[in-house]
């Protein structure tokens, strides 16, 4: 259930909450999209008669929160509902959190319980503790290549490099993600909009962030026309005619070099709440990401193709000489989509 | 029985042979080292007492050989041994038997029924018909790259590149066919035996052909070291002091340009009776092979590594530029070999 959510929930964590009386579910919760209800109160909400609730266990994937943000705190409902214990699997490493809630809770003569509910719980908490205390977000790489690894001709050219089922998981791969991270390049080249486009799952499109150092970008482009989505621009210039970017938010960084400080980037977009990054190219900049040890994940989509070596390589310029400081992946998986195989990398 | 020779029998053809009397299997053979004996007389070489073969029936994955080559005509012993009928997958168009097999053993009263047994078996004889009749044998390329299909980092270092696992089926392949065809930078860059290190199938090294146009080669490389098996050098040059080339067949072909062509490269190897050619790289010579349509399957290995755009890549310019003019291969077969992926593509 906190899977399910991964990806709506941003500046929330993913949770997921199951209450259990006399041995039987009486309800299940996730948080929800733009994280509230809490999966707390979205459990509690399903339970209609709300006297069954005294005497309950709640178990949730994360410590309730005690703190007031857009939602009131979740061990107010548990308190008021009587609730016999709580089970959690972790400790909300959240400073607004931290223990309180646990403290709170025991406060008003509530059992709590830390039972680790697996490697799964842990990964998804520890991408928002990340997020929350150091700044550092999850960084997936998409990369749609031929086999030998291209992503387009040398004129640019990259429609469609993958097939019909790779681009589809393409846009549940959006959906997962709370925002995208893109290269100006890549958006001059195929003008794309970048949403997802899954039926059901269109709502689910996430902000985006472009970089585009000296503001060149078209905004007749396609990626500012979709609404319901908040759009930002990096950039490096000192005068910015402000009317022209209504809805776009600039955000400037101070470079002495002509390129934007990637890991700048990074931070920027956590200080912001966004937990997971979805990078959708060009190679310079996952060239850069990857420079900087920054990719958490690679979905390398592989088509059954081949341009040759003046097409536009996935990875530009490593600067690596010798086999000895080659990059070192960590292979998860491997899929065939139709005929184009995808590979899960994560960090070597 | 066919599959089990495939790469040991040039020029031969792989064959696979049952014997079968009274519903009961009396043996089975197939085609030795070297092509003799043939799968027929191995098969009854199996069976002790020859006069039980009076009678039974058989199975052949193609028509038996009426000529003599190496070896006395299968049909000899066929009608010597009173065989009661012979039942085969397919008719031999190699010229030298093209029916005259099964005419003979007609003329002799023998039954001869022809049964299609499936695919595999006619893949195998169609190679060695298009190598026997058209000169076109089949090229099998062999890719080890990162996962961003590069083969070596920008000063040509590629060892190793693919792990443990992907290296032995390398080796596996080598026994797999007749032949090897390498580029001389590939020999020059890593020094290779290029023999086939699997324990129990070392003797299976198959021969080697290079390709060194203007005959630069070190002839002190490890390649020309390995004692039984033949090696060949293509080259384009006038004088050459043969002398120092004494245990190396030369193969001197005429160009305008200053590169071999491998149009005739290829047919030049299927006229020496190699069937099954297994290409070891450099890129400059897979990139001309795809460019002339001539690969059959790739073999790649994929390792989870990255070199960066300034590695070697795998495929040298194809001088493509637009999407619709890519080479499509297909897919056959995905496999992991511990953190490799072994990805499988014939022509598209």
């Amino acid at each position: 259930m906190a899977e399910r959510s991964v990806g709506l929930t941003a500046p929330n964590p993913p949770v997921g909450v199951i209450i259990v009386k006399d041995g039987r579910i009486l309800s299940r919760g996730w948080t929800q999209e733009g994280g509230s209800p809490h999966a707390e109160i979205h459990a509690i909400n399903q339970v209609r008669n709300k006297s069954l609730l005294k005497g309950s266990t709640i178990y949730s994937t994360l410590e309730p929160c005690s703190h007031r943000g857009k939602n009131p705190p979740c061990i107010d409902s548990i308190i008021k509902y009587k609730f016999k214990d709580v089970v959690i699997s972790q400790k909300d490493k959240n400073p607004l959190v931290s223990g309180e809630g646990i403290k709170r809770l025991k406060g008003k003569g509530i059992k709590v319980i830390q039972r680790n509910f697996g490697n799964n719980i842990n990964k998804l908490n520890n991408i928002f503790f990340n997020s929350v205390n150091k700044n550092k977000p999850y960084v997936c790489l998409k990369i749609a290549s031929t086999a030998d690894g291209k992503i387009a001709t040398k004129t640019k050219e990259s429609q469609w490099i993958t097939g019909k089922q790779s681009r589809m998981m393409g846009h549940y791969l959006r959906s997962k993600n709370d925002c995208i991270l893109v290269g100006r390049g890549t958006v001059e080249k195929d003008n794309p909009s970048m949403n997802c486009r899954i039926a059901g799952l269109d709502h689910t499109s996430p902000d985006i962030f472009i970089l585009d150092t000296k503001l060149n970008l078209n905004l007749n482009s396609n990626i500012f026309k979709l609404k319901g989505r908040k759009v930002f621009i990096f950039h490096n210039c000192s005068k910015v005619h402000k009317k022209q970017y209504k809805n776009i938010k600039l955000i400037k960084l101070n470079n002495s070099f002509d390129t934007l400080d990637i890991n700048k980037v990074i931070t920027a977009i956590s200080k912001k709440g966004y937990h997971r990054i979805l990078v959708e190219g060009g190679s310079e900049l996952s060239t850069s990401l990857l420079k900087c040890n920054l990719i958490d994940k690679i979905y390398w989509f592989r088509a059954s193709k081949v341009i040759g070596n003046e097409g536009i390589g996935a990875i530009s310029n490593l600067n690596i000489k010798k086999m000895s400081l080659v990059k070192n992946l960590k292979l998860e998986n491997s899929t065939r989509l139709e005929d184009d195989i995808l590979d899960i990398y994560s960090r070597g």
